[in-house]
């Protein structure tokens, strides 16, 4: 598409063409599926084996045929292939080059299958491999927060919530909350790759086949654990693309959020974050300018996926069984979502690792909004035995008596916390730094650095 | 809001009605959030009873606190409660009814938690009871299309492909593809259940706690399986909301899918089925008319989930930790869709349970359009040995002399077919019929009756 | 639906109840479509009076169902009327109460129209009020807008991009960048509304009628512009649905980029607006602390409304003419999307109006970050001569050493400046406040204080 | 993308080759916004002879610069430009091209205007040729159907609810319920592209410039309406684009609709229409089968562009002002939906040309399913006095004596129907015809031949 010129001079030129050459458009998928060469080719020498094993071709024409498909498979690899729109698709551009290849034997290759099969096995060894690069790509992600995480176990920042300073905690339970979210993400892809790992090759045309096939031969061959067990659905059932946008969707919702952090931890106001110069754009006369750009284009990403995922889903709505060509529209939609999240997996991971907490700032600011008053609160129920709502009542009165006064918490006198309740003692102090806040909340789960560092050690075993 | 008269003095109202007005009704979430009224009484009693087991509390006050919730919940299950908006959610109704039947105590049940662990709390309590409710839903589902799949396995119908008639398959193979897509949509909600089947209670806030309370009590008394691991996590993740709508779209969309071929099949054109009366709806002056209104309301539904799963991943984008007012957003979302899906389900159920097929005229369209062209190419590759790509040839030749003469494969004389290849033999005859077609196909997951029973038995076995 | 107590009981009690149950459950609409009541009754009252006139039925008649109707409109408007499930929607129950009113006529009443244009006539006149709300909605919401535009309107602040600060700006051209945007949506709800004001009513069930109606005198009594044009588009026509959502969609986007801005303007880091306390939420024992709830709730309402788009075209997806069964999803979709619409339009026009600008807060930040340095660049453009590109690298270094300096650039010294380009005279410090810069800009658009009055005097002219 | 061999090659590749890699993949745009390359260089040549006419840059260097940039763009269109990755984007491509032509001069074009203001007007224009190529497709579109329609205006064919025959329509009528829903859309895109043609050229990079440039000047030249009036709202509106894809997203769920019952119609069940064999593909082994693939892909398209739309409505969600990175987004999704658009218009109108209905067959299925009936109830109306609902179960009795005598309606006799009614006399036999029954129907709307014949002659003046 990129090299058309202006919109105009290519509809134009596109109507005028006539029929023959709007058909052309709309029906051939070569320009896009031929990202699925090498599945093809695999799937293709995995049918040749098995039909030779099987006794319904010979053991030469199999070996021809496997041969043959190499020499496709590496004149694609090389550069040299040469694609035909008029062949439509990449199965019937690699059957015709072997034709040319190895002759006749190449018409022995489609016994027992079909081309609904066929595409259904290539469509669906291309999405594996996304699934395999996802939980990669999620592992590595996970790898460099916990780095992160480690670093700054002791550092404190400012929790929010309404984007309003909350209550303090530290850098590295903040970090360890996205490798909660990556981790189940992880989780997902791993399910639904086990669930999708089910070999249409055999299905045929709908049907199934006369044929003696071994469909489990194939299966294995091709690393699938087993056939699918209904030749209908294993011809028209798109899950495995529809899982796999999902699963991305989630998981971009995830990076939209950490990227959104970013990019206003990088504001001038924040000043939260410095993110290296390799994940940002300068500007020629503002030096200082430093523009999270791979941050807002991570963040962006999430809405192409939900488009790919809505777009399939809608294209399957309502569609009879069994195969309908409404479904060549489910490869593009994956392609381009598994690009976009393998990319931005890659500089989210990238931007990570390079990333450096601003430690005075983020110690600053987590100390301010009274966010100890809560602290506050659980020591006098603790401490003093009130109940939770009154110690509220007595701690919110006491932070307006600092409010009035210009002060913070800790900078109350003694004195003046015992005008709003007689029993409160010198030891209440102790609750009331951001240092002591966090490592007070040991609870499972909780901010304390000790947490985080245990944390960390759990996910680093896990992912070992 | 179905008791407003227009829609023009609706607004008129709310908008004369002042900042405060448009506030509580932006702002209060009672309206729906009362549906988790059970769950939230569940979740306060774990809490108070672990709370007194921690020592946190004395068990004296726990007992009470725990009996008053009784009592609230039977105020709302008799429907005597009365709901406040001006509480906004359904936490502080229950709280404050609380407070007025047992006094004092009540104020000691927020210890060591926060609204913000108690709305995922709640929440994750209610969506679980969903994941319940959609794998009965599916086994129920299943069930009764393997009892169509028994009584129809030797049962011919057209297998079809872009609607257009391509080979024979049995009806029972037919209703054992939509097994395999509800047994995934199955699986999918059973991995799902279990990632998401984690107590945020005790995350608090979002930092955790310094009381000494045990999570892993009140998690185990709630029926979960543990903890969540990270507080900040725990109080700003919807992903178990995200993975029950996306799970409950794809399941839709196989819905949508047989949905329309129920309309398809219930034309006056196709004739293949016969919906009960129960399912249809009729129209008082042409009595033969029965609108298949149960399907086509089931094939909308789809439009309904997806729509609720873009709505709440639109919602999520980009939030920034830990919780914001954003989420508020979750429960209409992920209430609508259950609802929509539970009711679809069961619609299909009863539908699929009292269905007729019409054997007569599905037979008849099975042996229409040259419907086993396909098992004479097989049987030329087969018995001959002809590559697979020139018995294709022969047959074309052969369907397009049946068709010049007006009858069908079957009908050509061996005579005829010899014309096409010479070496042709009347055995051919043994696989041109549709019964002998479906038969042959005993390629594992292929259409033959014997398959059909087979897997049948298998997955009676699996959800028994 | 509120009134369900646990979910398992629910759908446990709805499984158990059988068949009839969940086909009602499924089948009937009056519990959402009842909104439209009073809608029907306008439709069946012009269309009483149409039949009079064209002496289809007598005039006695046509009063005397007239009459009857206003006695159930104001029973339903009192509160009286029981609404029956049994009758499945709101036109039979309103028919059903008419019969035991008045008897026999309204039998009548039902001549020459059916149920499908019945219903299609009053979602046509429900939805039109909801685009005039909107247009009242926005220009209420831009009068605010002009009135901060106003006050602002020689007030700096800092302009960004990607967050960043770029250039100074005027708090009115801030706010008059939303009144451009508010103002677009209007003129797209006016010419949608324009497009739609056609009348279905006498289309009948798909193929119109042989009664001698006149539809230009219902389409005129319903302030209708004309009929509709084919009955068969008439019946299944929703694009007056969809073209509501699609533009209620981009208004909310609007929405979500203003209430994002103000989230991130409330935080302690920014400090740029205090929000009035009517449309925050505070905090029991942090009174610092002022939760932007409203702001948060209106940014997420576009993802229910983005749902409520997606969820409409998914259901009209693929369906064929005329009425199927599936459009019955239509009416959820646009009422709960323009409840939502309305609402955050209400509560942004109350926020506007209360909102302050920190003013001292937004001039400090203004100058920082260099952010005069593009007028820097300009002037040597202007009035040395440079090519522009140039000019850039000269600003770069002298932006470099204020930088090394600890400085902004108006603090550097002529001789200073004068080492990066030897022809700088002192007429540049014209030119480096953030007052200066902005005076500048009065290009048309621009953000000078004086174009910013200009625009709002032309926009109040425009609404008055 | 297309020449990327394997998945797994690719992204180990991609990832291995380290951060500067990722960053340029996911940061540069020029492997799609070349597709604006001419845009670009026609709002660059306004723009130059604007500052020449303005007096801020000599007339020689605009001259220079405006021929260099013919020269660029020639280069483009014959394929010799060698495009930059390292240069980003279209801009800065075209840029340093005509640098190295032209020399100094080049680097004064950029003068009062930024690549915020310069990307917004390339897209702006982009997107406007494809209103204008939606507006010349769905002309041509409609032109197809009115000669379909005027052909068939007397033909007969059943009209379905709910796929089930309902009454008789005539085939022409049919045609011009889409022309109605092809009208509107026409309508829909020439209202948004009114309200997107302001020129955002000359807004800089958010806040104006102080150049005394003339925007009437270049938005004239570039044939805008006017500038646009706000400098922050220009480079940071997409509404354009969003407005594009809604449309467009109603549109193609227009498209597949028809695109749903040519596929239906074309099943050998139903046989309504013949398709031609430019938009069909066949089966080398069943020539009778023709598959109805533009069709299918048609209706599928509605998947990929409601997804566009999703896509860039969630991009857009929550963006502060003015330009975020996240903008770059945009452009893909609007390229995909208008190459998705303009081809399903262009191959739904070679269909419409070519389709045959199958008239024979359409009269039969007409006249079946006692289709008159509500002929009969509507004579008894008008004839004899009866209250519809009356009418109503007379008909019903008389449909059911019909179905046992396993005759239709117009087979009983007098007699028969005297049983049901004493007053039915022979007259009635007059409306129980098909040809009767839609030639009744001549309300205004209805699908009487006359009224077919009226619209065709109105809407062929109106697109003359």
């Amino acid at each position: 598409m990129s090299d058309k010129k202006t919109s105009n001079a290519m509809w134009g030129g596109r109507f005028a063409a006539g029929p023959d050459a709007i058909m052309e458009a709309i029906n051939a998928s070569i320009s896009f599926d031929k990202r699925m060469a090498a599945q093809d080719i695999a799937g293709s020498r995995a049918h040749a084996a098995m039909l030779a094993q099987q006794g319904i071709i010979t053991d030469k024409d199999a070996e021809t045929i496997r041969e043959g498909l190499l020499t496709v498979l590496s004149e694609i690899e090389s550069g040299t292939f040469e694609y035909s729109t008029a062949l439509e698709d990449i199965h019937m551009n690699v059957e015709a080059r072997l034709k040319e290849i190895i002759g006749e034997p190449a018409g022995r290759l489609h016994t027992g299958r079909s081309r609904n099969d066929q595409v259904a096995t290539d469509f669906k060894l291309w999405t594996r491999d996304q699934f395999d690069a996802a939980i990669s790509g999620l592992t590595a992600l996970m790898g460099a927060l916990l780095e992160q995480a480690e670093q700054g176990a002791d550092l404190c920042m400012p929790g929010f919530t309404h984007l309003q300073v909350a209550q303090p905690v530290t850098w590295g339970h903040h970090m360890m909350a996205y490798v909660e979210m990556f981790a189940r993400d992880r989780s997902r892809f791993i399910d639904a790759r086990t669930r999708m790992n089910e070999s249409p090759l055999g299905a045929a045309a709908l049907a199934g086949t006369g044929f003696p096939i071994d469909r489990d031969l194939t299966a294995a061959a091709l690393g699938f654990d087993r056939p699918s067990a209904n030749s209908l659905d294993a011809v028209s059932d798109r899950d495995f693309a529809l899982e796999f946008l999902s699963s991305a969707s989630i998981c971009a919702t995830h990076l939209s959020r950490f990227a959104e952090e970013l990019v206003i931890w990088s504001s001038a106001q924040f000043k939260f974050v410095t993110l290296s110069d390799r994940f940002s754009t300068g500007s020629s006369i503002m030096p200082q300018k430093k523009n999270p750009d791979a941050a807002e284009l991570i963040r962006a990403k999430v809405g192409r996926i939900n488009g790919s995922l809505i777009g399939l889903l809608t294209v399957m709505k309502g569609l009879p069984l069994a195969y309908s060509k409404d479904m060549q529209e489910d490869k593009e939609q994956v392609f381009d979502a598994a690009d976009s999240l393998m990319l931005a997996l890659a500089a989210m991971t990238g931007m990570v690792g390079d990333m450096k907490p601003n430690a005075p700032q983020l110690e600053t600011a987590a100390a301010t909004g009274f966010s100890t008053a809560t602290d506050l609160a659980d020591w006098l129920v603790r401490e003093l035995g009130m109940p939770f709502r009154d110690a509220h009542h007595v701690t919110g009165a006491l932070v307006a008596m600092a409010e009035t006064n210009g002060v913070d918490l800790p900078e109350l006198t003694l004195e003046q916390m015992q005008t709003a309740c007689a029993d409160i003692n010198e030891n209440v102090f102790d609750v009331l730094t951001v240092q002591k806040s966090v490592a007070s909340r040991i609870s499972y789960g909780g901010t304390a650095p000790e947490n985080v560092r245990a944390q960390v050690k759990r996910w680093k075993a896990e992912l070992a």
